[in-house]
């Protein structure tokens, strides 16, 4: 079978390490074949340091009419995952999209209208899906081992950044630029996970985010964010780029159980009986359900993005069944918007959100924008990224 | 010098283990001599079990009036507890006041009131402050180890409580009998000791209590409340007796290091140099501060409620600082309070808060009670109270 030619569209640090893993040749049945960058300088630097096999175009319909790709990986700022992605289906392509999916839930709409109407493979890079730890969790949750869930809680503060990192790019941490804060750059993976791992959306969600709080930027760099959900259950979601050091743990708790994620480590605890149960049937004072704590083994290594891509492309080579399906984009992404609604109203906000009222407000942002920054491009080292 | 004469008001569960260390001889310069108990066959049960010495009253005049005693415990349902303390203060005696302080700011206002009008010695039974953990991290913040603080977040759902739990009682979790649930009952510590130890009070909160969600009762049983501080800070309480097993961790940022209180010990980090000091020096993409995990030794033990009866006594006799001087058991209440108001409201509410509506609130659902529940009034245990 022959390689599937890949298209990388926007090479800065995503995309370059995009190229560099499919170059290096991790990917099985893929070859990088075309480059599409906007930006001028960084062009010609591809031109002069990639091999003379691939392409480099910075003009998009060239790009688009060149035939030189079957599938593309885009890797663009956020406004424009939504518009290529659309863009690519209508040529017959592939597309690989990185997080989020969008900016704005109905401009994502759109582009899984575009994907169904194709007929083309279509997913997201959710690389964290590929984190044994999180598959396990969800296995777990699949299969009954919490029983039904009643508490979420997500604290995932390790996302510092200084005011070098966002001074260090024009578009970032503006409302033009990434049209949010940590919630659209930084979490996606975990807004996804969120609802991934669980298999559950909130009914509605009532959040607090603080713009511009840590940081002189004008987006949000801090959330705290309360779901509720139909079978009765809560969560909160904590996140923030202004403190260090930071911490990432996720505690779930069922009616049979609870899991407890940190520090790279599974913790489970089972009840011997379901608590609904012992709660029917026990008639004393003070006691509650026997306990277990239970070592449950975590098998397999984070694939990351090349795990998503090596998916991707199995998909469309063998049917593979895609680990990150481009459509599921739109549920973390509306989590985000509904956090930023739900503060700019001050009030709860139901979902699905109003999508029409959230890009109201997002528009009413990008003309009140007081950030004039120089654009200074510079593509940073992404060992802090994900 | 002549010991303390005390006497006990309230001899039911708590009222009795008060009774027992104090006649253990656990307490020095104190005695028992009086008991103040309105449960006929709790009061013959006592008359009849308890050493001759001590005198056993049913009558409330008859008791205050006796001159028996030099200063009270009051153990009774939360109801009474301002009342009985006001007419305590009144008979010129000093007071030891179970939590919570009372069930709304209102009432508790004017024991402070009768309280500084007595010059009494009056204190709080908040027996977690004896705490070595929570005493070790009251002190690393006031001496500014951790900086400006920022996040407080406190999941507290270790108050496991059965249905058969509820029905041992006909005033447990009920508006008319507790004023309330997890909050007034299982939390006052907590809410006293996330208040002591940092030293702030919120500008706002806004919270989502569920009321009867986990058991067949009238009062809030699970609770998320999100609070804001002058300072910038956020904070996050979540609480329930419906969880089994349940989580009890505590995690303090500040600008300078990160606390987490879990499963009884203190981890603390400490950054090299402050975080904002960090982010005006630092240059580079996504480098953040050096951070240093520091072992801190914690020394002593929990002296838990003999602790505070013994500090009672002896700043009564030596006029030695008291740990939890009674005044200070309204903030707890006004958290809890404020928590409820901001539900029944659904919205934020300010402190202080508007005493005169959270009152109205509550004679509402006391109003409103549908609970007829059997008065089957039955001293439990106490091992998983405190």
């Amino acid at each position: 079978m022959k390689n599937i030619r890949i298209g990388i569209i926007g090479v800065g640090t995503m995309g370059t390490r995009h190229m560099n893993y499919l170059q290096d040749g991790l990917i099985n049945g893929a070859t990088v074949t075309a480059l599409y960058e906007t930006t001028k300088e960084r062009a010609e630097w591809l031109k002069e340091h990639v091999s003379s096999e691939i392409e480099v175009f910075t003009d998009e319909d060239a790009f688009f009419r060149s035939g030189m790709a079957d599938a593309v990986i885009i890797a663009t700022p956020h406004y424009d995952h939504s518009k290529l992605a659309i863009k690519a289906f209508e040529h017959g392509l592939h597309v690989l999209c990185e997080k989020p999916a969008g900016v704005y839930t109905k401009q994502v709409r759109e582009m899984n209208d575009a994907a169904q109407a194709s007929g083309k493979v279509f997913s997201m890079m959710y690389n964290q899906r590929t984190n044994p730890l999180y598959q396990k969790l969800r296995e777990l949750i699949m299969d009954g081992e919490l029983g039904e869930i009643r508490r979420i809680n997500w604290i995932i503060t390790t996302w510092y950044r200084s005011q070098s990192y966002y001074d260090s790019g024009g578009w970032r941490a503006t409302w033009a630029g990434e049209g949010g804060g940590v919630l659209i750059n930084q979490c996606p993976h975990q807004l996804d996970l969120w609802q991934w791992m669980t298999g559950m959306m909130p009914e509605r969600i009532r959040a607090f985010c603080y713009f511009g709080k840590h940081r002189e930027i004008e987006v949000e760099d801090e959330v705290t964010a309360f779901t509720e959900y139909e079978n009765g259950a809560t969560g909160v979601f904590i996140t923030t780029t202004g403190e260090a050091p930071g911490t990432n743990r996720l505690e779930i708790a069922g009616d049979r159980g609870k899991v407890i994620v940190e520090n790279g480590k599974l913790h489970f605890w089972r009840l011997r009986v379901p608590e609904p149960e012992f709660n029917r049937t026990y008639q004393g004072g003070f006691g509650s359900p026997e306990c277990w704590k239970v070592d449950i083994p975590v098998k397999g290594e984070e694939t990351a993005h090349p795990g998503i891509t090596q998916n991707f492309v199995d998909a469309i080579r063998k049917g593979t069944a895609l680990l990150a399906p481009g459509e599921e984009g739109i549920k973390g992404l509306t989590l985000s918007n509904a956090m930023q609604l739900s503060t700019w109203l001050d009030d709860w906000v139901s979902l699905p959100i109003n999508e029409d009222l959230y890009y109201q407000h997002l528009q009413e942002k990008m003309k009140n924008s007081s950030v004039k920054k120089e654009n200074k491009s510079i593509a940073l080292k992404v060992e802090g990224s994900y």
